[in-house]
């Protein structure tokens, strides 16, 4: 008899975005006239820009045709995309080799993926809030989790706790959901806890796009020490709209190795034994983003996200309330007024004015009491939506 | 302390496709002028069909659009598609909800994936010669493998050995390598063994597009008693072209059910903490595939490769060798002549003719003194290489 893998049961029944989704269906029921405010999910809204969309069209002539036909990709990226990134990280002043970098098919897919690298029975630490894939990932693995608190006494930027058993660390910086960012002192707190343990970080950089300060780290290798340590997940999601498209990359630096295993040639064989590479098209289409044309019209884009954060972060300046993030990251985390739970804060907030955030307790216990507001919504919407909660809030800061 | 996946160095060093190319490099090294026919590796040659062309620049001005641009895609498949599948399943006369099927990156990546839903410790059955993939996934997760021996005395169709303890079950028909296909009275078997057992098989039809024989099932669920033991794992790869574009699709039944688990909702559940869904793009590339024009022109390219087939198997005919395969399936699978192990045999051809075809020994222990050849090569490139072929082999057989 086939046993499943019982840790599947041991997840939690709901995920955060189906309540909220349950939530907002019910209320449209009874007000199906209500136009809404969607400051929710982390998606975005604008399209793919120019140069990316004409590589796009491009690579696809080239799947049409006997001459340019592409078949089987090598597994762990097209050479053009590994050398393409690789350069990207060298104007940062990161110096990697083409082959420490892996392309995936996305952020999420490749944090589910690559935890095989590692023993199932590990002890897994992440922050609480955190994003809650990492989570019921870990869950799925049987893996011993524990949960760092993070809050405003620690500008929701926790440190390691020496007593804390962990082998593997998740990170997310900037922060998914608080948009808090490590600064170099404090992530080489992590890099040298990592180095100490043996433990590794799995550091989440998906939105280090949205970095304007330029002493703050895009990357957890600016960092001395995180090439012993250290895997950096990265994504063009949010970097170049591609949440809808698909296509991320990874990093595994050579010195990464444990108990004599090297985990980048581990990747390499994961890779070539459980995928068959990622798709020619899309991989053109990401290489046109590290042009000097792509580069400057994905932040084009990102400028009008900075200009939604602007709008909010300024709004609730006005209104006196405590937050971070919306400086250097696409959320803004807000304190709930008047003592009130984020899920009561979200319900007023559908109620009162059809603005649609999610509710911090949903990424965590620490969570409860804040409230992620996204940016990644059109200017329109994002200006109507702060003008509504300023009336309706001013009353309750 | 961070403790690798050890299995890892339980995988064996060399891979097969990897000592191919050594090979072939130094004797390209030793013969820069020599041309090469290559029928070894099973990629596609043939360009995507032009419906799926016209639907994947739509798609690309789609995601170039404000109105028309799609972020996340539901992690299970985009319901298009979903449909799209269920429908030509349906005319197959095989009956599935959409929601038992799902969209995936391809057979090759969803095979690495799926064995996330079973305990680590089980038992896996393949038989013997076999893809390779199935092999080092199974070792990569610390599962026992038990391998049934195929050969010309069971058509490389083995049958169950009720002596063998199996938990999960991997069955690839028609077969890679051998071009081997169970008829419906055979896998029936299969069926009923798994039943009995509380086993899941695995059911990859990578390949059920090249079936002619209308006796033959193109899919395990024309079997009845399937839907309660099978997972069927299939891809447009070979089916369309899709090799360097990426897509492929997976059917999960709701009775398939072990301890209470309902494995569909598990992996409803695995795609949606570990996924963001597939492309857009490539999802409406894929959907055109099962319209009726694009059923049309994905036959044409497929009669070029059952005419490559038909070139093979006519010459191994004038030849007397044994073989099977060719027939409803895009390799054929021949036994060496005069005793040669199957190296050896890869060595002749190279050296002396400069056909490239695939080692039987590669694929396992049962496949020494068989070779494989792909269909998948120019028409061109086939003629020569089969009348090489009888030219050379016409002093062994």
């Amino acid at each position: 008899m086939l046993k499943p893998n019982m840790h599947y049961a041991e997840l939690r029944d709901s995920y955060l975005f189906a309540r909220i989704g349950a939530k907002i269906k019910d209320y449209q029921k009874e007000h199906p006239e209500a136009r809404l405010y969607r400051l929710g999910i982390g998606d975005v809204t604008r399209p793919l820009c120019p140069a990316v969309i004409a590589a796009l069209h491009e690579a696809v002539d080239d799947q049409g045709s006997f001459d340019r036909f592409h078949g089987y990709m090598p597994e762990c990226g097209a050479p053009f995309l590994r050398e393409a990134i690789a350069s990207h990280y060298a104007a940062r002043g990161v110096a990697l080799s083409a082959d420490e970098v892996f392309v995936s098919g996305g952020a999420s897919d490749e944090l589910g993926d690559i935890t095989d690298l590692f023993a199932h029975p590990c002890r897994a630490l992440m922050t609480d809030p955190t994003y809650p894939a990492y989570m019921d990932a870990s869950v799925m693995a049987g893996r011993e989790v524990t949960r760092l608190p993070a809050g405003e006494e620690n500008g929701f930027l926790p440190l390691p706790d020496e007593s804390a058993e962990a082998d593997l660390i998740y990170l997310c910086s900037p922060n998914n959901p608080t948009g808090a960012v490590y600064d170099r002192e404090r992530l080489k707190i992590w890099v040298d806890y990592a180095n100490r343990r043996g433990a590794v970080i799995l550091f989440d950089a998906a939105y280090e796009a949205f970095i304007e300060d330029s002493t703050l780290p895009h990357s957890i290798f600016e960092i001395e020490g995180a090439r012993s340590c250290a895997i950096e997940i990265c994504s063009l999601s949010k970097t170049a709209g591609f949440t809808g498209t698909r296509l991320g990359y990874t990093v595994i630096p050579r010195e990464l190795v444990r108990d004599g295993m090297c985990l980048r040639d581990m990747w390499v064989r994961n890779r070539t034994t459980k995928t068959n590479g990622i798709s020619y098209i899309l991989q053109k289409g990401g290489a046109a983003v590290f042009t000097e044309e792509g580069q400057r019209q994905i932040f084009d884009n990102i400028r009008v996200y900075r200009e939604n954060a602007r709008v909010l972060t300024e709004t609730f300046d006005r209104l006196g309330a405590w937050y971070i993030g919306g400086k250097n990251a696409p959320y803004v985390w807000v304190k709930c007024p008047a003592g009130m739970d984020s899920w009561s804060f979200f319900d007023l907030l559908l109620r009162e004015i059809g603005v649609i955030g999610t509710p911090g307790e949903g990424f965590g216990a620490s969570g409860e009491g804040y409230f992620r507001f996204s940016t990644f919504g059109s200017p329109e919407d994002t200006r109507e939506a702060a003008s509504r909660l300023e009336r309706l809030l001013k009353q309750y800061y």
